[in-house]
Formats: structure tokens, C-alpha cells, sequence
């Protein structure tokens, strides 16, 4: 149901041609209202592509009306030109929807260093928004889709409103936010300061926590709109965790469609001294590349996880730290632990549990195995 | 010529029944004097192997008699047995040679997690004793292989003095060292603490900026004995001159043999603020596995450098940002610069430059390109 399962949304998917290959590659999310809150959070990057800067000015007013998505290329380095060619987009998305370009964000995923078809995409604008459904948010979600092998959405419904949203990304996932658009969408009635407080709370948790490759893109955005649609103000609380599920099964949904992955990794880091100790100490086991490989080859290789830990800053010592992959403690106090010959690693998910013996704090990262698809599907993939 | 080049030194390398293949796995390097000067950097990984506990240890002294050097185990995690075993191997030592254990370094590479064959060990320090020579060198820079598919020596002879060396290491190659062990030997005539400060001189800028896979090791050990044979004592800055060449050398060997490599990868970051700016960039870059993939497809993908340089605290703006690859400037003020096809990039070695239009510093990172062969050798190595 994605984008338009909260009611007061319309989107649609097309077939602009900036994909040489006619695949789908523009999206359209409209918000009817009654009200136009929204939020963003935007890649950490400081090297950002110009929908970015754009997107950032625009949800400073806390509204949006519409945003328009395009595959096919990230608008990045391209320069002042690029820049304007993000502006006439949203001028053309204005002009047909009847909003202000003010109201309208936009995004860009693809070849970094190129500039988009305009004279493809701004047609393109048009065809979507004669197309406009309130069941279009499956189509939008595929128009979005780089080397992602699936589209991804999520819906999470409570009491008379709903939370849906859709994601692209497969790849180059990294804290700061992954190379990934995300759009949600809510019925809820919520003004733009608690959407941008429950936003941020949800990404810290979950998109920022997936880490497939260590390397952060240029063009992460992901945006929250609030139509009011449903008349209901839920409580705080219990909105924001129905954002952070969304945000949470779309972030999974990523890390299992990473690029050339066959594992998905837990790394769960326990009995931390602070939650930043235990964040740095699952980045650091997250990116090891050598732990990565051994994963993909089905080696519970503990050492590689503890040489992972000696490099961070975190509080603990060597000898009081404890390893455990898929439930068997394979290292314990810092040495050898129980029979790595009983870890069962045939399954897709592989759990890491490091636990610090420094404190009560926790957090988990997610990440995939390195594996020689992964390799092969990057070197052939130009800039 | 290896450690022996340098008058004082004796050294052999010998097969002592560590590893099951039979091959070479024990060196034993002696100085004769008649001064025994030392230092030694370890591997900053808070995680230390036994070995490197015990030869941070005796080297606080600022003397060393003999270095121990054994493949096929790292005697890392492995508790207080670990240790017990690297203090017998000093006693061994340093008993067959009439020194004090004190007096004795041990460097252990191989396996994590794994005690070692102490009865292999010990009578392999024995016979290893008895083979030493002033032409054991070689034989001794053989022994302390694991992955590398060839031994690493270098010397550099000035008026009347020498510096030489031997390396092993094959990935796992990180700042604050790299899987590596390193034994530099000179006549020249120079105090501990003389040593020390060319020592760490030389590391900082040869050995600590290569990269090969952002991993560092438990057991990274570099050290750097004088036995004054040659009764000259060279200016500071000749002699520091001298070990940094070999460093260089050596580092360098390190990086044209790295695990699964085709590709040596020369980042050099200029117009930096600062000296700690361009290393951070560097590294930054050196670390991007997209980047790695794309120079392995000899894909000139600028866009992954600057989204890598993006990441960094440096001082820089975007749209100031240049960046050259073999030659040719594929991006300039951040955006598309000349044609990517005049990019040559069949040869082994390539040149990044990356200019950050933000001062005079500078700093080069060395790495590799990450290949399906990287992927297969590390699925396949257990811990």
C-alpha cells in the first residue's frame, strides 16, 4: 500500500524515459490534506546533490505539498545547472498541482556527476500527475528502484490512522543514512515540529543503524507527511513507535536486498558503558571487511570481531569481553569460549552478540556479508 | 641481505613444526653488538596479542639482545596460558644465547585465538639457534610468512652504515600498523631513545598510511635494533632519512602483495588545511569499498571519491573540489571535468589526487583495489 495507504494521499509511478532501459524511473507523491505537515532528515554527507539542498530549504516551513522522485540519475556534483534543474522541477510540479514550488521537495537517485533529461523529465511531471491514485503508492515505490531487485513499503495501522511509507536502496547503506529515498506518509493529525521530533527518533534507531558498506551517498533523503486526514491526534508516544516500525521493517527490507549479499547480520552490542560505546563498537564490527568474508564463508570468526572492538574507543577490557554468534558463546573473557564447531551458520541471518562487560547500554547494527557478487555488481556499475 | 646486511646481526629461519604444512615458521634475529639499542611501535589495536604485551614491555628498556619471530599462530586471545608461552619462548631464548630474557622480543603472526605448539616452539628456538648466520637474513624473512606469496626485504647503505629489513604482511593491512611484523636492523652507532624517534618518524608516515582493507591486527609489530658495528654515529636527519627509505620500501611491498589485489592504489590529497586534514581524506578515500570495486572494474568513478572526501570533518567546500585519476582531471569545481574515457587505467598502479582547494598540506595513503579474489582468500582463512 505504501505512500497511500494513509488516507489524504495520491502518487503515481511512470515511464519517463531518463532510463534508457524504459524502465519506470519518476514518482509522484501528493499530499490532499487538510493538513501539509512534514519532516525531513537528509544525508550527513557534506558533498550533497543538489534535490538535497533544495529539499532541506524547503521543509524549513515545516510543509510540503508534493514531492517528485526520479531514478535514474542523483543530480550530484553537477553544479549551479544541476541546482536549476532541480528548481524546475518542483516549478513544474507546482504549475500542474496548483501549490507553490515552495511546497514541493525532490529527489534524485542514480549516476552521480550527470546531468537528468529535462527535456524527458519535466513531461515526465506532467504524465504522473495525470495519473494520480489513491492506489499509485505501490507503482511510485517501483518507480524509485535503482539496482534494488524488489520495491519496499510498509504500512503500520492503528486506531482509525495509518502509517505507510516506501524505500529504494541496495547498497552503498551507511550510517547518516543509507544511498536510499524514503517517503511515509500519515493520516494522523500532527503538526511539522512533532513529525520532525518523531522522524529524527525513528532514523537514529534504525535507518542510521544499517550499515552494508560503510559508504554514505550524496542523496539520502527521507521524508514524513502528515495529511490529517484520519481527524485523530494519537499520542506522542504512540505514534513516533509507529513510525520507528515503518522505519524499522523498511531498513530491514534494504539490508536484505543489499547488492550482492548472502547474509544479513545482527550485531548486537550489550552491557556497553553508554549507547555511544555500544553504536561505535557495532559500526566498527559492522565494517570490518575481513569479518564480512569470513561471515559470507559461514567462519564464526571471533578473533576478527575482537580486533574490531581493540580499535574503537569504547570502555572495556580485553579480557572481560564475550562473543557469542547464533547463540553459541564462541569467545569468552577475551579467549577461547565454547566449540565454534557448534555454530550453525546456514541460514541467511547470522546474530553477533558482543557484550562489553562495561555497563547496562545496548544497540544494534545491521549489515551484510562481503561477498564476490558484491564486488563484481560494483565494478560494473559506472559512475 | 634483510636484517644481516647491517654489520652485528646474526639471523636464521627455520621450520620448527608450527605450521603443519612443514613450511618455514620460526626466525630468530641476534644482535652481537657491540651496543644493543632498540625500539618498537606496536599495533594501537587495544585488543594485543601476548606477544606484543611482553615486547612493549622489555623494550621500555631501550636494549634488545634478540628478536623471536614465529609464524602459523598469533598467540592473540589467548588469555594467560598466551602469555605464559610467549615469556617461555624469551627464557628459551635468551638461555641458548647467554642474555637476559629481558633482552629478548617476540613477535608471533598467524591465527587468532589459538595456543601455540609449545612443544614444537621451544626446541625450534634451539635449532634455530644453532643456524644463525650473518646470511640467515633471508632465510629469516622467509619464516615469517602467512598469506604473502613473497618475502619482503630492503637496505640502504650509506657512508660506513647500513639500514636494513624484513616485513611480512598480506592484508589486514590498517593505520596503526597492519598485519605485519617488521624487523629493521643498522650498525650505525645510536642511542635507544635516537632510535625511537626515527622509528616513530618513519612509521608515521610509511607504514600508518597504508590501507589495504581498514583492518587492524592484534600482534603489529615494528622494531628497530642498532648494534653500532660500524662505529659511526650518522647525522639525525641522514639516519632518520635512512629508516624512513626502508619503511617505504617495505610498506610498499606490503601493499603490492596484498590479499586478492590487482590493483595498487596511490591516493594523494593536496591543498589540505592541515597535514591531519589530507590523512583523514585519505584514508577516507582509501577506505571507500565502492571506490575500491569501481578502479578494480578500471572504472575512473570520481563521484565515490567525493562522496568518501564528503564524510570527512576537512576543511574543503564541494563546488572547490578536484580530483585527477592517472592524469587526467575527471573533476573540477565539483562537478564533470574532462572526458573519463581519457582515463588509462590498464596498468597496476593508479593515481588519485585529490585537491581540496583548502591550503598547502599534503599526505598519500597507499591501498588496494577489493576484488572477488580478497573476498575468496578471506571466506576461506579461518580464524
Amino acid at each position: 500500500m505504501s505512500v497511500t495507504a494513509a488516507k489524504g494521499f495520491t502518487a503515481a509511478g511512470i515511464a519517463a524515459g531518463i532510463k534508457e532501459n524504459g524502465n519506470p524511473d519518476l514518482a509522484l507523491v501528493v499530499n490532499n490534506g487538510p493538513r501539509r505537515a512534514a519532516a525531513g532528515v537528509f544525508t550527513s554527507n557534506r558533498v550533497k546533490a543538489a534535490p538535497v539542498l533544495w529539499s532541506e530549504q524547503v521543509l524549513k516551513s515545516g510543509q510540503l505539498a508534493a514531492v517528485v522522485l526520479n531514478s535514474g540519475g542523483a543530480n550530484a556534483c553537477t553544479g549551479p545547472k544541476g541546482f536549476q534543474d532541480t528548481h524546475a522541477t518542483a516549478e513544474k510540479a507546482a504549475e500542474v498541482l496548483g501549490v507553490g514550488a515552495g511546497e514541493v521537495a525532490v529527489c534524485s537517485t542514480g549516476l552521480i556527476g550527470v546531468l537528468l533529461p529535462m527535456d524527458k523529465l519535466l513531461p515526465g511531471v506532467e504524465t504522473a500527475a495525470a495519473q494520480l491514485s489513491e492506489h499509485g503508492g505501490e507503482k511510485a515505490a517501483i518507480a524509485i528502484k535503482t539496482t534494488d531487485t524488489v520495491h519496499k513499503t510498509s504500512v503500520v495501522t492503528k486506531d482509525g490512522w495509518t502509517v505507510g511509507g516506501m524505500a529504494k536502496g541496495a547498497g552503498m547503506l551507511a550510517p547518516g543514512l543509507a544511498t536510499m529515498l524514503v517517503v511515509l506518509t500519515t493520516d494522523a493529525d500532527i503538526d511539522g515540529a512533532t513529525l520532525d521530533k518523531a522522524l529524527r527518533a525513528a532514523t537514529k534507531v534504525t535507518f542510521d543503524r544499517v550499515d552494508s558498506d560503510g559508504c554514505m551517498s550524496t542523496n539520502d533523503t527521507v521524508l514524513l507527511l502528515a495529511s490529517g486526514a484520519s481527524g485523530v491526534t494519537p499520542e506522542y508516544e504512540e505514534f513516533a513507535e509507529a513510525v520507528r516500525q515503518v522505519c524499522d521493517d523498511l531498513g530491514r527490507q534494504l539490508i536484505r536486498d543489499a547488492e550482492g549479499a548472502s547474509k544479513d547480520i545482527k550485531v548486537e552490542v550489550v552491557n556497553a558503558a553508554t549507547e555511544d560505546d555500544a553504536v561505535e563498537v557495532g559500526r566498527s564490527i559492522a565494517r570490518n571487511n575481513l569479518l564480512k568474508c569470513a561471515i559470507h564463508g559461514e567462519d564464526p570468526n571471533w578473533g576478527r570481531v575482537l580486533s574490531a572492538i581493540g580499535t574503537t574507543k569504547a570502555a572495556f577490557e580485553p579480557d572481560r569481553l564475550n562473543v557469542a554468534i547464533n547463540g553459541v558463546w564462541v569467545c569468552k573473557n577475551g579467549g577461547v569460549g565454547e566449540d565454534r564447531d557448534k555454530v550453525d551458520m546456514r541460514y541467511r541471518e547470522v546474530h553477533i552478540v558482543a557484550d562489553l562487560s562495561a555497563g547496562d547500554a545496548t544497540a544494534t547494527i545491521w549489515t551484510n556479508d562481503l561477498t564476490a557478487d558484491y564486488v563484481h555488481e560494483n565494478s560494473a556499475y559506472s559512475s
